[in-house]
């Protein structure tokens, strides 16, 4: 008998891996079941419905995230604006590349949840984003950062990083930390002061 | 009798919103007709299937940026490969803020395409990519932007500008003109010499 943790383990990453590849609308439970080789009604004796299987896999990664970002917090707590969003940075981009399944899902997909945790997951986004958008806001208070509108900083920098989801793979070119330091110094340099 | 042409141009508004909102897959052809207050059968008269719906508002956002790019490299053709990026990057957010709902179909339902269209249009997302990436190279190898990887600083940037699809409304905070400058100097910024 296999193990109901690591079987479950198993159902959400190949759920994710197809949430990814062909989107949540696209994907059915019989799509799932088939890709683990099992029957649907198999499946359904695991998972009460898709919207199930989109809400662990997004809960997971949200929780992934924010246990990231909360450790980046922890370990530059008396650093600078700089040195901060380059923890958070690179907490985010490690986040991506050790899981781009259930992170390309995350930051996707989300969207098809419906109800309370549609709402729940979004309040968590933007808990998430004001993280960056308020270290942002810091480092431009302090003038480490050039003046500029820390909303829209926040945001093209985690839309960035959220890019990586997309076209990362381990095999690739970069290894994961290779491509850290890029985005790390991509994002605090697209801070820095104007040299036009 | 409604003019063909300008009724197919709001076919293609309403799918693109829709597409846009719910994601292609979870888009019906009679989720589209209802939108526009017709029958099913109606709409197929006009569209032969979703997916040549989906084509139709691919190609045309393909052309607007590649359009846009085309002119965006005239108008700075003896300029060095800062004042071009500068450019490039302005000329995609306007195309951004002017069809926010076709250009984000071209940006994340574009893989629902099949076969050869889907390669076709995976052919003019690396070439448009590809004006980005020269342009950054060159202005590496003038020691106009710092040392830095010439292909995930493209898509670092490129994806950063695609988020603006995602999330701007004309009734917002911002007007486009003023995302635009924002985007050209987080953009260019990034690419200076590292401040750290």
């Amino acid at each position: 008998m296999i193990e109901t943790g690591a079987r479950r383990r198993e159902i959400d990453d190949v759920a994710s891996e197809l949430f990814r590849a062909n989107g949540y609308a696209a994907t059915s439970i019989r799509d799932i079941a088939r890709a683990l080789d099992m029957q649907g009604a198999s499946l359904y004796a695991h998972v009460a419905s898709k919207e199930d299987l989109l809400w662990a896999i997004v809960d997971r990664a949200a929780t992934a995230f924010e246990m990231a970002a909360d450790r980046a917090a922890d370990e530059t707590s008396g650093a600078d604006a700089v040195e901060r969003l380059a923890a958070l940075v690179e907490a985010h981009v490690e986040v991506v590349t050790t899981d781009p399944g259930r992170s390309s899902v995350f930051i996707t997909e989300w969207r098809h949840l419906s109800g309370g945790r549609r709402a729940a997951i979004a309040g968590r986004r933007d808990a998430y984003e004001a993280r960056f958008r308020e270290t942002i806001a810091d480092g431009i208070s302090i003038g480490a950062f050039g003046a500029t509108d820390a909303a829209i900083a926040a945001a093209f920098i985690l839309t960035a990083l959220n890019g990586i989801a997309t076209w990362y793979r381990p095999e690739g070119r970069l290894s994961a930390d290779r491509i850290a330091d890029h985005y790390v110094d991509l994002s605090l340099r697209s801070l820095t002061e104007a040299s036009r």
